[in-house]
Formats: C-alpha cells, structure tokens, sequence
C-alpha cells in the first residue's frame, strides 16, 4: 500500500491541487460519476493528462483507509517541506514585509491544518513547524488545510529557537501569543512579523516565550481561559492581517 | 457499557464540570495518581462527596473507548439541552444585550466544541443547534468545549427558520456569515446581536440567508476561499465581542 502521507482525499482538496499545479500520477473518483464537483475534477485531470480510474467505494474506503475522502482521492508526490528562506522569498516576490507563522508544538493535525489554511486566507507567507514533538503534513493535516499546503510554503525545523533568532536578525518582530500578554488591539504588530503559537495545552515554551519581543493576548471574557489553539492563531492572523491592509 | 454522551474526560473537562457544579456520579482516576492536577481534580471530587475509582490505564481506554483521557474521566448525568429563553434569560441577568450563535448545520463534532468554547470565551449567552442534521454534544463535542458546555447554555431547535423569526421579534438584529457579504469591519454589529453561522461546506442555507437582515464576511487575501468554520466563528464572534466591550 502506498504512503498514506501522499495521498489526498476529499473533493476541495483535490481540487485544489489540482488547479496548484501539485504532482499528481493518479485519481480515484467513486464509479462513474462525472457530474458536478467530481465531474470537473475528472476534467481537470484528464486535462492535465493525468489517469483517472473510476472505483467502488469499497476500494475508495480501502485506498484512502476509510477516511471522508467524497468520492476522490488522489496519489500526489508526498507533499515536500519548503525551506524558511523560500517563505522570506515569497514576502520578497510579492513586495510585502514578512508575516510568518511559527508554531510551537502543535501535536493536533487537524489544529495544524485549520492554521495552514487560515495563514494561507489571511496572506501569511508560510509556516514553521519543529521537526519534533509536532503535527507534521500527514494525510489528516493535508485534508484539514482544504488544500491550502499546495499554496502556502510549511518549513520544518530542527530548533525553533535558533531560527526565531535568524529571523529576528533579518528585521521581523516576534509576537508571543500568551494569556498574560498585552491586549492584541493595543499592540502595534504593523512590519515584518513572526507570530509565534504555542501547543494546545503547554503554550508557547519557556525559553521560546523569552527570545519574543512581544507578549500578546486576544482578551476573553468568559469562563474558559483559552481558546482551541487554531481558532486563537485564527483570531491572531486575522488582526495583524486588518492591519497591514489598512 | 454507559451510554458514552455522558462521560466525561480528560483533565480539563472533568475539573471545568466539577467547578461548574455539573451533576457527576463517579469519577475514575489512573493508578493512584494523586499528584498534580489530577490530585487537584482527586480532592474537589471528594470534598463533593463524589466516589473515585482509581484504575488501570486499560480500564481508562475500555471505559473512554481509547478517547484522549488523560488519566481521568467521569460520569456525568448527560449534558441537558437548554432552551432559547435560557440563553436570554442569561443575557437579562447579565444586563447585556444578548449575544447569540445560531449554528445551521455543523457537522464535525470538534467543530460544534470548539464554537462553544470560543462563544464562552467571548461572552455570547448561548449556542443554537438544529435536532436534525447537525453534530451534537456527543462526548467529542464535549471534550473539544474544554468545559464551556458546563458554562454556555446550548439549545437544540426543530426549525432554525421560525426561531431566527422569534428572535428577530424579540428586538435582535441577525447577521449571516456569508462569503458574498459586507466586510465585517465595515458593518456595524453592536446592541442585540444573532450571528448564523453555516455548514462547514455548503455554508448558511438559502432560507435562513434570506431571513438575516445582514450579511457579513471576513475579508481573506489568499488562494482558499475559506476559513476552517470554527476559525471562521471566532473571528466573527472576536470582532462582536471587541466592539461590545468598547
């Protein structure tokens, strides 16, 4: 059986690939069906030349391992980690201060795809994950980012650390996102940004915390003290993106 | 083996219901783990006059059905539904303007916890859920709440449409998330507010969109056209929260 890291499923985010011009040798699409969504998703491949088999869904549960694949699954080239130059890269192509996501220790795939996706939405230019004791891009993290991996450049690394260090050096200001933090709507986070998100239940690691330039919280008003992890980086994303189209 | 809605587990969840005064029966601890925070949760248990059971790790897995336990969980008498006049009622006691969510069709159980959870941390009065078609607060619902189920009232409705209708009766304005929609920034959201949030893929449903007096949508800047739905809810619920507390 294929690595199940390289095989996409779901209707959006094969779709999605597909139009991102991502590696594909093969699509499954469930019997014959070549009406609507799944209709065009067959065109699109046949298009780019790409084989497209039609199967049962018995085979369809099989290939994709019973996940909620819609219909169509997709065997990509295992999705290829980018670098952090190739995200400061990205800032330069576009002519736009660097606003980077890094992510300390977020063990939920699915946390980790929703944050993929929202950077994507809110004109991140990538992603860094540590290497260890993280969700990286499998096939669970792939789906939850609707496709956005194809778009948004995700950097693994060995020491977040250092590299929070280096883009410091290359002019970003870091934001730690933290409950004891000043209120977000009174920061100035305007400039080349790292904001920096810690795991779902820690936070953002101690010495991390202490290399940031800034403290940030969203303030809450209830009883719980802390939002899911991808809603608050959600949240977060969406503030500095306000501001840096104002 | 007990009906699994009404168990309750991991450390968060079960400490949040005991605070909360939610009804528990019995409480099952791993070994004798009386450290930490699972000695904290040990001690409020039986100051409450609550039995705990310390058990095996196999024991917790058999009972939890190999859920995320932590170490602990509970019976609880299951989560009772509230109903609409609850949620206002809350907002009269609380003499604010009331803060309503009306969820139209969240599928994912994560999805429907982590909008509870995000609704308390922002200070809406309550969740309304369709009977039909739509998650419930099964025990993974729960468990992604991290407690604000003990907290925020959810009411479960037959008909979305007729009870949009009463609460527009009741002097609150309805505001739908909406791709095609007014920026959010741009609109103003204060006083009485209803805010609809639609179906993970297919959005708010055509009547219900109709029946909103506005249509609202958070400006995205990248390739995917939308947030993951619970990101996409804290927003919306962030920026009514941020210009309700100014």
């Amino acid at each position: 059986m294929r690595d199940s890291s390289s095989i996409i499923y779901g209707r959006n985010p094969v779709r999605e690939a597909l139009s991102a011009g991502t590696e594909i040798d093969r699509i499954f699409v469930l019997d014959r069906n070549e009406e609507g969504t799944l209709g065009r998703i067959v065109s699109l491949a046949r298009k780019k030349g790409i084989r497209v088999d039609f199967v049962s869904k018995e085979r369809l549960d099989e290939i994709t391992r019973n996940a909620a694949h819609q219909g169509v699954c997709a065997y990509a080239a295992a999705f290829s980690y980018s670098t952090v130059d190739d995200i400061l890269k990205k800032a330069e192509e576009k002519n736009e201060a660097p606003f980077v996501i890094m992510l300390d220790g977020i063990v939920d795939p699915h946390n980790l795809g929703a944050i993929i996706r929202s950077a994507n939405c809110f004109g991140a230019h990538g992603v860094i994950i540590p290497k260890d004791n993280a969700a990286s891009l499998t096939e669970s993290a792939v789906k939850a980012s609707a496709g956005a991996v194809s778009y948004t450049p995700v950097a693994r690394v060995v020491n977040l650390s250092r590299t929070l260090e280096d883009l410091k050096e290359k002019g970003l200001w870091s934001y730690c996102a933290d409950m004891d933090g000043d209120d977000i709507k009174k920061t100035d986070m305007n400039g080349p940004v790292c904001l920096v998100i810690g795991n779902e239940g820690k936070g953002v690691s101690a010495l991390l915390r202490k290399k940031c330039d800034f403290k940030v919280k969203i303030p809450l008003f209830g009883n719980i003290d802390s939002l899911n992890a991808s809603v608050a980086a959600g949240v977060f994303m969406y503030e500095i993106s306000s501001r840096r189209k104002m």
